[in-house]
């Protein structure tokens, strides 16, 4: 990409989009940074587009001076998949926050890309719906299908791959591409909404997505239990999922996590691992269900296990879980906190977390551990200082280490975050060759001038 | 594709695959045709594969050649799938029938492609596992993730696509490609699995699948409850799933089946709209569901409601179901069943049915009705004369009219069955330009001479 057809592309669209165009330093410094540990890489320019036409026009302009185009939502990835590694114009969706139909009898609904995830769920409230899916940051659903996300309702409910629909996106060439209608399932060809799931912007630019939504539960139980070993709690996990009991959620803090929000919400914690868990459903079937999890606890070594259907008391339980990771961070203000994302077969969790937190401690650094433990998928926050390079090496060098495990037992290297350019070289890793070829392949056909998100997902692309 | 290069290519697979080569005419015919109503087309020749290195070596050699690869499993498919509409050889992957690996506290196998359904599930039986798809036939795994079929179990436990961990397949390179890990979810990268899922053997041939497992419920309970109106019993399902009730299955037939049944089976059921119901659970859990969805028939119109769960009492109740689509055919013994498949937004459910009777009944042709009503899905089976051209052609009619009406609706043309080449036309009706062109363009980018069951899935390739 030359100069002077980056100069030439924000010329015309400076022309068409005025003031929505911006080339103010902070603001496109902004725009090339995520909440991830990467380096941001600035925009040439920032286009804050209102309609999938004027997405459509923007990448238009984009392909015919072969500029870079990179969709943004609300940054709050954590790979660098914002940051314009060559240059070009960062595409602010945000403008695209429409809810543009709710079908309650289907329990599905389309909205833009811009539209946020709390924002879609004040709406559904209402109607007595909801759409499960929780990465904690509030991002956008644009955003969530882009990455593939997920969160700590993943185990009931599935992740973004199952709880989209359809998608409208627009190509490289600009056209608008519908995939997917609004039936349940589809045997009518290729997977196009799989494909763009997931595609974080470089096969096309998601500008509305078709999701399903759920039922509120009529009743809402919440549960902890620590746990002398933590064998004994994903166990617990285990056989909970065997029995095919439907919990909503279950998320694990190992020791250290504990620890550290003892310290920083001034709780008692038995500083042991320590299973949350969210049951949805009736009264008597929620009570069930935490009842078989109990025996099941107790006998693989829970102790203090405590539950309630109360709101109060449930938010209560679970404060733990949602101080995590600011309790993480305080434990060394002023770091910087590198998020890995590693997802294994469950019965590979246990040896893949001992043999971690063996690592850790040799590493010399803190990393707390929190995981959506259902699906086998867990993140250490580990701590570093931004300016001291040796440490900053260490954390890279310790999560290298924690992806080659996961990749031996049968996992992946992210389990929801998606891989930007900051796992790039991962890639590599975890997809063998012919893999990796058919990825390019689909890649180089459907974007032949690489325009899309370059520099991403794809290594070599 | 030349005469000579088929005979090449078949001299080659000849030396090489001896009498694992067949060119016989009954084998060569029984391997063109399916259990739907579209003309069988013979192959040149079948190639019996055991491994997937054999099926690589197939692959490569019919590459050279440019002769077209058809894939075939159990031949259980409806739509032509398996008919050599351009020629070439026929890969029976029956001999692929090896169960690789369970893995029970993962709740995931790998199998062969041509492993059977029920031979799967006799297996898991030991381990107290099973695996929940069922589409009626005893399909082989391959054949199933090809298509991306599902069948009753679908409203709970989703379909090939939710429950296709990875593949192993067979790039028309003769390249062999692993898609995915036995990670629950993964972000990592373009979701190769599920584009191949579906794909029909259009892009590669599928030789091993990594399934996910489920515990055998505790408990299953089976429920059957008659209505006044269609709409009433559609309305109780809509609100069976908006309260969240994990229904295992609920399907639904109408008047003309259930008579039908009464005529076959020689029961008595109110010759009225029927949804059957399946619960999977604890014994408390079941009830618990049950009830929930007794009271909701009940203010929609239903009676008669029984259920248990007993295995022998539950068997007796879902027989109308099991004997549906025998009791159909003896409508008119001797006839060919043609079976549809729209599948469409629940809510649009009643209006959908209510008109395809109408326009059943102007047709004068028999057509008895079973619905996956959960998920919107329901099939026509259409009875009629192959002798008769005119009845043909008015089956046909009311199949075009039929998915015409679900795709206004927000439908599909199939919900389990796939396109193969008897759907091939509904393709440029259900998608826009940009989706076919879309589709053309992964097909020719990954299948550049169109040797993958070519003349499937993707109008004009």
């Amino acid at each position: 990409m030359s100069t002077a057809s980056v100069t030439s592309a924000v010329g015309t669209l400076s022309e068409r989009f005025g003031d929505r165009l911006v080339t103010n330093a902070a603001i496109r410094e902004q725009h090339g940074r995520d909440e991830g540990w990467h380096d941001a890489i600035a925009p040439d320019a920032v286009v804050f587009a209102e309609s999938t036409d004027e997405v459509a026009e923007v990448v238009r302009t984009c392909a015919e001076h072969r500029v870079p185009v990179i969709p943004f939502g609300a940054g709050t990835s954590l790979e660098g998949h914002v940051a314009a590694v060559r240059g070009g114009i960062s595409l602010d969706l945000t403008g695209l926050n429409r809810i543009i139909e709710v079908n309650i009898e289907d329990l599905d609904c389309t909205v833009e890309a811009g539209v946020r995830r709390k924002q879609l769920n004040d709406r559904m409230t209402r109607e007595g719906l909801f759409f499960p899916i929780d990465p904690g940051a509030d991002a956008t659903i644009g955003g969530m299908a882009s990455t593939r996300a997920s969160g700590t309702n993943a185990v009931r409910y599935g992740t973004m791959r199952d709880n989209v629909l359809a998608v409208t996106a627009v190509l490289p060439s600009g056209e608008v591409v519908r995939t997917g209608t609004r039936a349940r399932k589809s045997s009518a060809g290729y997977d196009l909404t799989r494909l763009l799931v997931g595609s974080e912007g470089t096969l096309a630019v998601i500008t509305e997505v078709t999701l399903r939504l759920y039922g509120i539960p009529a009743v809402i139980g919440g549960a902890v239990c620590s746990f002398e070993t933590l064998g004994g709690a994903v166990n617990t996990v285990i056989q909970t999922i065997q029995l095919g009991v439907p919990v909503a959620r279950i998320e694990l803090l190992d020791e250290a996590m504990v620890g550290a929000v003892n310290d920083f919400s001034g709780v008692q914690l038995p500083v042991a691992p320590l299973l949350l868990l969210e049951f949805h459903g009736t009264e008597t079937s929620v009570g069930d269900e935490a009842g078989t999890v109990e025996q099941l606890a107790s006998a693989n070594g829970g102790t203090g296990w405590q539950w309630s259907t109360g709101t109060e008391e449930r938010t209560r339980l679970w404060q733990a879980r949602h101080d995590a990771y600011y309790a993480a961070k305080a434990l060394r203000p002023g770091t910087k906190a590198f998020p890995t994302d590693v997802c294994v077969p469950i019965s590979r969790l246990t040896e893949c977390i001992l043999e971690t937190r063996a690592d850790i401690e040799r590493s010399g650094l803190v990393a707390p551990l929190v995981g959506h433990v259902g699906d086998g998928n867990f993140h250490l926050l580990v701590l570093f200082d931004e300016d001291d390079a040796d440490e900053r090496e260490r954390a890279i060098g310790l999560n290298q280490r924690l992806i080659e495990r996961a990749l031996a037992v049968g996992g992946t290297c992210t389990g929801e975050h998606g891989i930007g350019y900051g796992k790039l070289e991962f890639m590599r890793i975890e997809h063998g060759a012919a893999e990796l070829a058919m990825m390019r392949t689909i890649k180089s056909a459907i974007d032949p001038h690489g325009i899309m998100n370059p520099g991403k997902v794809v290594p070599g692309r």
